[in-house]
Protein backbone atom coordinates (compact mmCIF):
# COMPACT_ATOMS: atom_id res chain seq x y z
CA UNK A 1 0.00 0.00 0.00
CA UNK A 2 0.95 3.73 -0.77
CA UNK A 3 0.70 6.51 1.46
CA UNK A 4 -0.96 9.27 -0.40
CA UNK A 5 2.98 11.41 0.14
CA UNK A 6 4.25 8.10 -1.99
CA UNK A 7 1.55 8.77 -4.70
CA UNK A 8 2.51 12.20 -5.21
CA UNK A 9 6.02 11.49 -5.95
CA UNK A 10 7.55 12.40 -9.50
CA UNK A 11 10.05 10.25 -10.49
CA UNK A 12 12.77 12.54 -12.18
CA UNK A 13 16.40 11.27 -14.83
CA UNK A 14 18.74 14.42 -14.20
CA UNK A 15 21.41 13.55 -16.81
CA UNK A 16 24.79 15.75 -15.33
CA UNK A 17 28.67 15.47 -17.20
CA UNK A 18 31.71 16.20 -15.04
CA UNK A 19 35.32 16.41 -14.74
CA UNK A 20 36.21 14.11 -12.89
CA UNK A 21 39.87 15.62 -12.48
CA UNK A 22 37.90 17.65 -9.60
CA UNK A 23 36.89 14.57 -7.19
CA UNK A 24 37.48 12.02 -6.10
CA UNK A 25 34.82 9.64 -8.11
CA UNK A 26 30.78 9.89 -7.47
CA UNK A 27 30.12 7.98 -4.56
CA UNK A 28 30.05 9.84 -0.71
CA UNK A 29 33.17 9.83 0.85
CA UNK A 30 34.47 10.46 4.20
CA UNK A 31 37.09 13.63 3.85
CA UNK A 32 36.96 13.65 0.20
CA UNK A 33 35.15 15.87 -2.11
CA UNK A 34 32.69 13.55 -4.66
CA UNK A 35 30.60 14.62 -7.64
CA UNK A 36 27.84 12.77 -5.78
CA UNK A 37 28.30 15.38 -2.42
CA UNK A 38 28.03 18.54 -4.53
CA UNK A 39 25.30 17.35 -6.38
CA UNK A 40 23.50 16.51 -3.54
CA UNK A 41 24.08 19.92 -1.73
CA UNK A 42 23.16 21.58 -4.65
CA UNK A 43 19.83 19.09 -4.63
CA UNK A 44 18.47 19.59 -1.38
CA UNK A 45 19.61 23.21 -1.04
CA UNK A 46 16.64 23.81 -3.65
CA UNK A 47 14.11 21.39 -2.72
CA UNK A 48 15.05 21.50 1.15
CA UNK A 49 14.59 17.99 1.07
CA UNK A 50 16.60 15.16 1.00
CA UNK A 51 15.51 12.55 -1.34
CA UNK A 52 17.43 9.43 -2.29
CA UNK A 53 19.25 9.80 -5.44
CA UNK A 54 19.77 6.58 -7.53
CA UNK A 55 23.16 6.33 -9.72
CA UNK A 56 23.62 4.92 -13.28
CA UNK A 57 27.10 3.32 -11.81
CA UNK A 58 29.86 4.49 -9.77
CA UNK A 59 32.77 6.41 -11.32
CA UNK A 60 36.44 5.91 -9.78
CA UNK A 61 38.59 8.85 -8.59
CA UNK A 62 39.39 11.08 -11.78
CA UNK A 63 37.58 9.41 -13.68
CA UNK A 64 35.57 11.67 -16.14
CA UNK A 65 31.61 11.94 -17.13
CA UNK A 66 30.65 12.78 -20.38
CA UNK A 67 26.67 11.81 -19.17
CA UNK A 68 25.99 10.50 -16.03
CA UNK A 69 22.43 9.73 -15.10
CA UNK A 70 20.64 9.67 -11.48
CA UNK A 71 17.41 9.29 -10.36
CA UNK A 72 15.49 10.74 -7.55
CA UNK A 73 11.93 10.62 -6.70
CA UNK A 74 10.79 14.25 -5.38
CA UNK A 75 7.36 15.64 -4.20
CA UNK A 76 8.63 19.31 -5.06
CA UNK A 77 6.18 21.02 -7.63
CA UNK A 78 9.22 22.56 -9.38
CA UNK A 79 9.22 22.42 -13.02
CA UNK A 80 11.97 20.00 -14.77
CA UNK A 81 13.19 23.40 -17.02
CA UNK A 82 13.48 25.11 -13.48
CA UNK A 83 15.16 22.47 -11.86
CA UNK A 84 17.81 21.96 -14.38
CA UNK A 85 18.45 25.88 -13.87
CA UNK A 86 18.39 26.05 -10.28
CA UNK A 87 21.25 23.06 -10.40
CA UNK A 88 23.15 24.09 -12.97
CA UNK A 89 23.29 27.94 -10.51
CA UNK A 90 24.28 25.93 -7.57
CA UNK A 91 26.89 23.48 -8.82
CA UNK A 92 30.61 24.45 -9.35
CA UNK A 93 32.05 24.59 -13.18
CA UNK A 94 33.04 20.99 -12.76
CA UNK A 95 29.56 19.51 -12.88
CA UNK A 96 26.47 20.72 -15.03
CA UNK A 97 23.12 19.18 -15.68
CA UNK A 98 22.54 18.35 -19.51
CA UNK A 99 18.60 17.12 -18.44
CA UNK A 100 16.11 17.34 -16.69
CA UNK A 101 13.12 15.34 -17.07
CA UNK A 102 9.97 12.88 -15.59
CA UNK A 103 10.06 9.19 -15.74
CA UNK A 104 8.10 6.37 -14.78
CA UNK A 105 7.63 5.49 -11.22
CA UNK A 106 9.18 2.04 -11.35
CA UNK A 107 12.59 3.61 -13.69
CA UNK A 108 15.84 3.29 -12.16
CA UNK A 109 18.54 4.74 -13.43
CA UNK A 110 21.05 1.70 -12.23
CA UNK A 111 18.81 -0.98 -12.92
CA UNK A 112 17.23 0.32 -16.57
CA UNK A 113 20.02 1.11 -18.34
CA UNK A 114 20.67 -1.49 -21.07
CA UNK A 115 24.52 -0.42 -21.78
CA UNK A 116 27.31 2.38 -21.39
CA UNK A 117 29.89 3.46 -23.64
CA UNK A 118 33.14 4.44 -21.91
CA UNK A 119 35.80 6.22 -24.36
CA UNK A 120 39.29 5.96 -22.50
CA UNK A 121 41.92 8.70 -24.45
CA UNK A 122 45.49 8.76 -24.56
CA UNK A 123 47.55 11.16 -25.53
CA UNK A 124 50.08 9.78 -27.81
CA UNK A 125 53.06 11.98 -28.38
CA UNK A 126 56.70 12.69 -26.72
CA UNK A 127 55.61 16.15 -25.16
CA UNK A 128 52.72 16.25 -22.76
CA UNK A 129 50.10 18.87 -23.21
CA UNK A 130 48.83 21.55 -21.22
CA UNK A 131 44.86 20.97 -22.23
CA UNK A 132 44.80 17.20 -21.30
CA UNK A 133 45.93 17.45 -17.81
CA UNK A 134 44.15 15.21 -15.92
CA UNK A 135 41.83 14.13 -19.20
CA UNK A 136 43.97 11.77 -20.78
CA UNK A 137 46.77 9.03 -20.28
CA UNK A 138 49.96 10.60 -21.39
CA UNK A 139 51.94 7.62 -23.26
CA UNK A 140 55.42 7.90 -25.09
CA UNK A 141 55.70 5.11 -26.58
CA UNK A 142 53.88 4.70 -30.81
CA UNK A 143 50.74 3.13 -30.27
CA UNK A 144 50.13 0.97 -33.35
CA UNK A 145 46.76 1.57 -34.08
CA UNK A 146 45.73 -1.35 -36.40
CA UNK A 147 46.73 -3.52 -34.40
CA UNK A 148 45.06 -2.49 -31.16
CA UNK A 149 42.00 -2.25 -32.86
CA UNK A 150 41.91 -5.54 -34.51
CA UNK A 151 43.03 -7.35 -31.23
CA UNK A 152 40.48 -5.39 -29.31
CA UNK A 153 37.70 -7.30 -31.62
CA UNK A 154 38.24 -10.12 -29.22
CA UNK A 155 36.97 -8.68 -26.80
CA UNK A 156 33.15 -8.45 -28.55
CA UNK A 157 30.45 -11.14 -27.04
CA UNK A 158 29.42 -12.62 -24.28
CA UNK A 159 32.19 -13.76 -22.20
CA UNK A 160 33.06 -14.27 -18.23
CA UNK A 161 35.33 -11.16 -17.56
CA UNK A 162 36.93 -12.61 -14.70
CA UNK A 163 40.55 -11.97 -15.75
CA UNK A 164 39.51 -8.00 -16.38
CA UNK A 165 38.06 -7.07 -13.08
CA UNK A 166 39.87 -6.00 -10.35
CA UNK A 167 37.98 -8.54 -7.81
CA UNK A 168 35.60 -6.70 -5.08
CA UNK A 169 33.21 -8.23 -2.87
CA UNK A 170 30.46 -5.58 -4.39
CA UNK A 171 30.59 -7.75 -7.48
CA UNK A 172 28.62 -10.39 -5.54
CA UNK A 173 30.07 -13.28 -8.34
CA UNK A 174 28.56 -12.30 -11.64
CA UNK A 175 31.53 -11.94 -14.26
CA UNK A 176 29.18 -12.23 -17.25
CA UNK A 177 28.74 -9.40 -19.39
CA UNK A 178 28.49 -8.85 -23.46
CA UNK A 179 30.54 -5.94 -25.25
CA UNK A 180 28.66 -4.90 -28.22
CA UNK A 181 31.89 -2.73 -29.54
CA UNK A 182 35.23 -2.23 -29.65
CA UNK A 183 37.58 -0.03 -32.02
CA UNK A 184 41.02 2.29 -31.30
CA UNK A 185 41.51 5.12 -33.57
CA UNK A 186 43.64 7.53 -34.11
CA UNK A 187 42.99 11.93 -34.54
CA UNK A 188 45.98 14.17 -34.17
CA UNK A 189 47.67 13.01 -30.87
CA UNK A 190 44.55 11.37 -29.02
CA UNK A 191 44.19 7.71 -29.13
CA UNK A 192 40.60 6.86 -28.33
CA UNK A 193 39.81 3.51 -27.35
CA UNK A 194 35.85 3.23 -27.37
CA UNK A 195 33.77 0.33 -26.06
CA UNK A 196 30.07 -0.42 -25.52
CA UNK A 197 28.44 -3.15 -23.37
CA UNK A 198 25.62 -4.08 -21.45
CA UNK A 199 27.85 -3.46 -18.30
CA UNK A 200 30.77 -3.19 -16.91
CA UNK A 201 33.17 -4.82 -13.61
CA UNK A 202 35.15 -2.61 -11.32
CA UNK A 203 37.82 -1.80 -13.41
CA UNK A 204 36.98 -3.56 -16.31
CA UNK A 205 37.69 -0.44 -19.33
CA UNK A 206 40.78 0.71 -17.43
CA UNK A 207 42.22 -3.44 -17.64
CA UNK A 208 41.28 -3.69 -21.09
CA UNK A 209 42.80 -0.49 -22.23
CA UNK A 210 46.38 -1.97 -20.12
CA UNK A 211 46.12 -5.22 -21.78
CA UNK A 212 45.62 -3.60 -25.30
CA UNK A 213 48.99 -1.14 -24.20
CA UNK A 214 50.69 -4.30 -22.92
CA UNK A 215 49.99 -5.91 -26.65
CA UNK A 216 51.70 -2.90 -28.12
CA UNK A 217 54.76 -3.34 -25.70
CA UNK A 218 55.29 -6.38 -27.06
CA UNK A 219 54.37 -7.70 -23.20
CA UNK A 220 51.60 -9.78 -24.41
CA UNK A 221 50.67 -11.26 -27.43
CA UNK A 222 48.30 -9.58 -30.28
CA UNK A 223 46.27 -12.85 -30.30
CA UNK A 224 46.18 -13.60 -26.89
CA UNK A 225 43.14 -12.24 -25.58
CA UNK A 226 40.58 -15.26 -25.62
CA UNK A 227 43.24 -17.59 -23.96
CA UNK A 228 42.98 -14.64 -21.19
CA UNK A 229 39.65 -14.66 -20.91
CA UNK A 230 39.14 -18.20 -20.48
CA UNK A 231 41.48 -17.96 -18.11
CA UNK A 232 39.52 -16.36 -15.83
CA UNK A 233 42.60 -15.17 -13.69
CA UNK A 234 43.20 -11.31 -13.45
CA UNK A 235 47.12 -11.90 -13.08
CA UNK A 236 46.89 -13.11 -16.65
CA UNK A 237 45.44 -9.41 -18.26
CA UNK A 238 47.58 -6.48 -18.27
CA UNK A 239 47.93 -3.62 -15.67
CA UNK A 240 44.79 -0.93 -14.67
CA UNK A 241 45.29 1.77 -17.25
CA UNK A 242 45.03 4.89 -15.10
CA UNK A 243 41.78 6.48 -14.37
CA UNK A 244 42.59 10.42 -15.72
CA UNK A 245 41.97 8.93 -19.72
CA UNK A 246 38.39 7.52 -19.10
CA UNK A 247 35.49 8.99 -19.55
CA UNK A 248 31.74 7.70 -19.19
CA UNK A 249 30.52 8.80 -22.93
CA UNK A 250 26.96 7.26 -23.10
CA UNK A 251 24.44 5.19 -20.80
CA UNK A 252 21.58 3.59 -22.75
CA UNK A 253 18.55 3.44 -21.51
CA UNK B 1 82.71 45.01 -32.49
CA UNK B 2 81.74 41.66 -31.01
CA UNK B 3 83.47 40.03 -27.70
CA UNK B 4 84.25 36.76 -27.78
CA UNK B 5 81.88 36.03 -25.36
CA UNK B 6 79.60 37.15 -27.97
CA UNK B 7 80.67 35.22 -30.52
CA UNK B 8 80.78 32.26 -28.40
CA UNK B 9 76.57 32.31 -27.82
CA UNK B 10 74.27 29.92 -29.42
CA UNK B 11 70.52 31.62 -30.63
CA UNK B 12 68.26 29.38 -29.46
CA UNK B 13 64.53 29.18 -31.01
CA UNK B 14 62.02 27.80 -27.97
CA UNK B 15 58.65 26.47 -29.04
CA UNK B 16 56.16 26.12 -25.87
CA UNK B 17 51.96 25.74 -25.47
CA UNK B 18 49.91 26.73 -22.31
CA UNK B 19 46.84 26.68 -20.96
CA UNK B 20 46.28 30.53 -20.12
CA UNK B 21 43.85 29.74 -17.78
CA UNK B 22 46.23 29.23 -15.29
CA UNK B 23 48.15 32.63 -15.87
CA UNK B 24 47.60 36.44 -16.15
CA UNK B 25 49.28 36.46 -19.73
CA UNK B 26 52.80 36.49 -21.31
CA UNK B 27 54.52 39.15 -19.80
CA UNK B 28 55.96 38.87 -16.64
CA UNK B 29 54.25 41.32 -13.61
CA UNK B 30 54.37 42.21 -9.83
CA UNK B 31 52.09 40.51 -7.97
CA UNK B 32 50.50 37.96 -10.71
CA UNK B 33 52.12 34.59 -12.29
CA UNK B 34 52.70 34.98 -15.85
CA UNK B 35 53.89 32.42 -18.05
CA UNK B 36 57.02 34.20 -18.62
CA UNK B 37 57.94 34.43 -14.90
CA UNK B 38 57.52 30.40 -14.82
CA UNK B 39 59.68 29.63 -18.20
CA UNK B 40 62.19 32.25 -17.23
CA UNK B 41 63.20 30.59 -13.65
CA UNK B 42 62.64 27.24 -15.50
CA UNK B 43 65.44 28.67 -17.75
CA UNK B 44 67.45 30.64 -15.58
CA UNK B 45 68.03 27.50 -13.02
CA UNK B 46 69.21 24.54 -15.98
CA UNK B 47 71.43 27.40 -17.14
CA UNK B 48 72.44 29.54 -13.75
CA UNK B 49 72.80 32.16 -16.43
CA UNK B 50 70.23 35.02 -17.23
CA UNK B 51 70.00 35.30 -20.63
CA UNK B 52 67.29 37.85 -22.22
CA UNK B 53 64.43 36.10 -24.01
CA UNK B 54 62.31 37.98 -26.80
CA UNK B 55 59.08 36.39 -27.34
CA UNK B 56 56.80 36.17 -30.31
CA UNK B 57 53.96 38.60 -29.04
CA UNK B 58 51.84 39.03 -25.76
CA UNK B 59 49.26 37.49 -25.11
CA UNK B 60 46.49 38.87 -22.21
CA UNK B 61 45.62 37.32 -18.93
CA UNK B 62 43.14 33.78 -19.97
CA UNK B 63 44.56 33.68 -23.65
CA UNK B 64 45.83 30.38 -24.70
CA UNK B 65 48.84 29.44 -26.94
CA UNK B 66 48.67 26.33 -28.77
CA UNK B 67 52.24 27.30 -30.03
CA UNK B 68 53.99 30.29 -28.95
CA UNK B 69 57.55 31.18 -29.69
CA UNK B 70 60.66 32.67 -27.54
CA UNK B 71 63.99 33.31 -28.78
CA UNK B 72 67.10 33.47 -26.41
CA UNK B 73 71.12 33.56 -26.59
CA UNK B 74 73.20 31.30 -24.78
CA UNK B 75 76.48 30.40 -23.82
CA UNK B 76 75.58 26.91 -22.27
CA UNK B 77 76.84 24.07 -24.24
CA UNK B 78 73.57 21.90 -23.50
CA UNK B 79 72.33 19.96 -26.56
CA UNK B 80 69.02 21.30 -27.53
CA UNK B 81 67.30 17.84 -26.96
CA UNK B 82 68.52 17.53 -23.27
CA UNK B 83 67.37 21.50 -22.37
CA UNK B 84 64.29 20.45 -23.92
CA UNK B 85 63.77 17.99 -21.13
CA UNK B 86 65.68 19.71 -18.73
CA UNK B 87 62.42 22.75 -19.47
CA UNK B 88 60.10 20.13 -19.48
CA UNK B 89 60.81 18.31 -16.32
CA UNK B 90 61.35 22.07 -14.35
CA UNK B 91 57.85 23.69 -15.60
CA UNK B 92 54.71 23.13 -14.30
CA UNK B 93 52.00 21.10 -16.00
CA UNK B 94 50.32 24.08 -17.63
CA UNK B 95 53.36 24.77 -19.79
CA UNK B 96 55.53 22.44 -22.10
CA UNK B 97 58.54 22.90 -24.48
CA UNK B 98 57.30 21.37 -27.61
CA UNK B 99 60.81 22.29 -29.71
CA UNK B 100 64.09 23.63 -29.27
CA UNK B 101 66.14 24.34 -31.89
CA UNK B 102 69.73 25.96 -32.82
CA UNK B 103 68.50 29.47 -35.48
CA UNK B 104 70.68 31.65 -37.18
CA UNK B 105 72.71 34.75 -34.88
CA UNK B 106 70.07 37.24 -36.12
CA UNK B 107 67.32 35.50 -35.78
CA UNK B 108 64.87 37.38 -33.42
CA UNK B 109 61.55 35.43 -32.37
CA UNK B 110 58.73 38.66 -32.43
CA UNK B 111 60.69 40.45 -35.70
CA UNK B 112 60.84 37.41 -37.80
CA UNK B 113 57.74 35.86 -37.49
CA UNK B 114 55.94 36.35 -41.08
CA UNK B 115 52.51 35.72 -39.82
CA UNK B 116 49.92 34.07 -37.01
CA UNK B 117 47.12 32.28 -36.81
CA UNK B 118 44.75 32.59 -34.26
CA UNK B 119 41.42 30.34 -33.53
CA UNK B 120 38.59 31.96 -30.85
CA UNK B 121 36.24 28.66 -29.48
CA UNK B 122 33.07 29.30 -28.87
CA UNK B 123 30.93 26.88 -26.86
CA UNK B 124 27.46 27.72 -28.35
CA UNK B 125 24.85 25.53 -26.39
CA UNK B 126 22.46 26.49 -23.92
CA UNK B 127 24.73 24.56 -20.93
CA UNK B 128 27.93 24.81 -20.23
CA UNK B 129 30.60 22.27 -20.34
CA UNK B 130 33.07 21.40 -17.53
CA UNK B 131 35.70 20.29 -20.26
CA UNK B 132 35.77 23.93 -21.30
CA UNK B 133 35.57 26.16 -18.15
CA UNK B 134 38.26 28.87 -19.19
CA UNK B 135 38.70 27.05 -22.61
CA UNK B 136 36.10 28.64 -24.69
CA UNK B 137 33.56 31.62 -24.64
CA UNK B 138 30.03 30.43 -23.63
CA UNK B 139 27.79 31.64 -25.97
CA UNK B 140 23.88 30.79 -25.54
CA UNK B 141 22.43 32.38 -28.56
CA UNK B 142 21.92 30.41 -31.57
CA UNK B 143 25.14 31.70 -34.04
CA UNK B 144 24.10 31.29 -37.83
CA UNK B 145 27.55 30.16 -38.96
CA UNK B 146 26.76 30.82 -42.43
CA UNK B 147 26.09 34.50 -41.94
CA UNK B 148 29.25 34.72 -39.83
CA UNK B 149 31.45 33.19 -42.27
CA UNK B 150 30.35 34.87 -45.17
CA UNK B 151 30.87 38.66 -42.48
CA UNK B 152 34.00 37.27 -41.53
CA UNK B 153 35.49 37.49 -45.27
CA UNK B 154 35.69 41.49 -44.80
CA UNK B 155 38.50 41.56 -43.01
CA UNK B 156 40.74 39.91 -45.48
CA UNK B 157 42.62 42.06 -47.46
CA UNK B 158 45.03 45.24 -45.96
CA UNK B 159 43.36 47.60 -43.80
CA UNK B 160 43.71 50.34 -41.61
CA UNK B 161 42.25 48.00 -38.39
CA UNK B 162 42.49 51.23 -35.98
CA UNK B 163 38.51 50.36 -35.34
CA UNK B 164 39.53 47.12 -34.57
CA UNK B 165 42.16 47.82 -31.45
CA UNK B 166 41.93 48.42 -28.23
CA UNK B 167 44.00 51.93 -28.43
CA UNK B 168 47.38 51.98 -26.49
CA UNK B 169 50.81 53.91 -27.30
CA UNK B 170 52.20 50.60 -27.71
CA UNK B 171 51.11 50.51 -30.73
CA UNK B 172 52.63 53.56 -32.31
CA UNK B 173 50.61 54.52 -34.48
CA UNK B 174 50.97 51.92 -37.42
CA UNK B 175 46.88 50.74 -37.49
CA UNK B 176 47.76 48.77 -41.17
CA UNK B 177 47.49 44.76 -40.93
CA UNK B 178 46.80 42.57 -44.19
CA UNK B 179 44.70 39.56 -42.98
CA UNK B 180 45.10 35.96 -45.38
CA UNK B 181 41.74 34.27 -44.24
CA UNK B 182 39.35 34.07 -42.32
CA UNK B 183 36.64 31.40 -41.22
CA UNK B 184 34.02 30.41 -39.32
CA UNK B 185 33.20 26.24 -38.36
CA UNK B 186 31.34 24.83 -36.25
CA UNK B 187 31.99 21.27 -35.18
CA UNK B 188 29.85 19.65 -32.22
CA UNK B 189 28.84 22.09 -30.05
CA UNK B 190 31.92 24.53 -30.82
CA UNK B 191 32.12 27.29 -33.38
CA UNK B 192 35.75 28.52 -34.24
CA UNK B 193 36.80 31.61 -35.59
CA UNK B 194 40.46 31.10 -37.53
CA UNK B 195 42.08 34.28 -38.41
CA UNK B 196 45.39 34.57 -40.21
CA UNK B 197 47.72 37.55 -40.72
CA UNK B 198 50.53 39.17 -40.89
CA UNK B 199 50.66 40.24 -37.51
CA UNK B 200 47.89 42.05 -34.95
CA UNK B 201 47.10 44.93 -33.21
CA UNK B 202 46.18 45.02 -29.58
CA UNK B 203 43.05 43.19 -28.95
CA UNK B 204 42.35 42.67 -32.65
CA UNK B 205 41.32 39.08 -32.64
CA UNK B 206 38.95 39.34 -29.78
CA UNK B 207 37.03 42.55 -31.58
CA UNK B 208 36.52 40.92 -34.64
CA UNK B 209 35.25 38.37 -32.79
CA UNK B 210 33.05 40.28 -30.65
CA UNK B 211 31.88 42.42 -33.67
CA UNK B 212 30.94 38.87 -35.78
CA UNK B 213 29.06 37.96 -32.62
CA UNK B 214 27.57 41.48 -32.40
CA UNK B 215 25.86 40.55 -36.24
CA UNK B 216 24.90 37.29 -35.07
CA UNK B 217 22.75 39.38 -32.20
CA UNK B 218 21.54 41.93 -35.04
CA UNK B 219 23.55 45.02 -33.45
CA UNK B 220 25.68 45.48 -36.75
CA UNK B 221 24.30 44.52 -39.60
CA UNK B 222 25.91 41.73 -41.71
CA UNK B 223 27.63 43.58 -44.67
CA UNK B 224 28.87 46.89 -42.28
CA UNK B 225 32.34 45.15 -41.88
CA UNK B 226 33.73 47.12 -44.50
CA UNK B 227 32.09 50.89 -43.58
CA UNK B 228 33.58 49.60 -39.75
CA UNK B 229 36.72 49.54 -40.76
CA UNK B 230 36.88 52.98 -43.09
CA UNK B 231 35.87 54.49 -40.09
CA UNK B 232 38.88 53.86 -37.98
CA UNK B 233 36.46 54.23 -35.06
CA UNK B 234 36.94 51.93 -32.46
CA UNK B 235 33.36 52.28 -31.49
CA UNK B 236 32.03 51.75 -34.43
CA UNK B 237 32.75 48.26 -33.46
CA UNK B 238 31.39 45.34 -31.46
CA UNK B 239 32.52 44.56 -28.18
CA UNK B 240 36.04 42.83 -27.44
CA UNK B 241 35.44 39.26 -26.39
CA UNK B 242 36.28 37.83 -23.41
CA UNK B 243 40.01 36.33 -23.87
CA UNK B 244 39.39 32.59 -22.39
CA UNK B 245 38.35 31.91 -26.23
CA UNK B 246 41.30 32.68 -27.76
CA UNK B 247 44.40 30.54 -28.64
CA UNK B 248 47.41 31.63 -30.28
CA UNK B 249 47.53 28.38 -32.56
CA UNK B 250 50.88 28.81 -35.28
CA UNK B 251 53.55 31.67 -35.64
CA UNK B 252 54.73 31.55 -38.86
CA UNK B 253 58.69 32.12 -39.89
Amino acid sequence: MCSSQELSLRNLLITISYDGSKFHGWQIQHNALTVQEVFQKALYSILNDKPDIKACSRTDSGVHAEMFCISTKISHPIPCIRLKAALNSHLPESVVVLDVKEVNDDFHARYNAKGKRYIYKVLNRCERDPFYTGRALHYRYDIDVELLNKASKSFIGTHDFTSFCTLDKREKGDFIRTIYDFNVKKTGDIVEFTVEGNGFLYNMVRIMVGTLLAINEGKIKPDAIPGIINAEARDMAGPTAPPQGLYLNKVFY
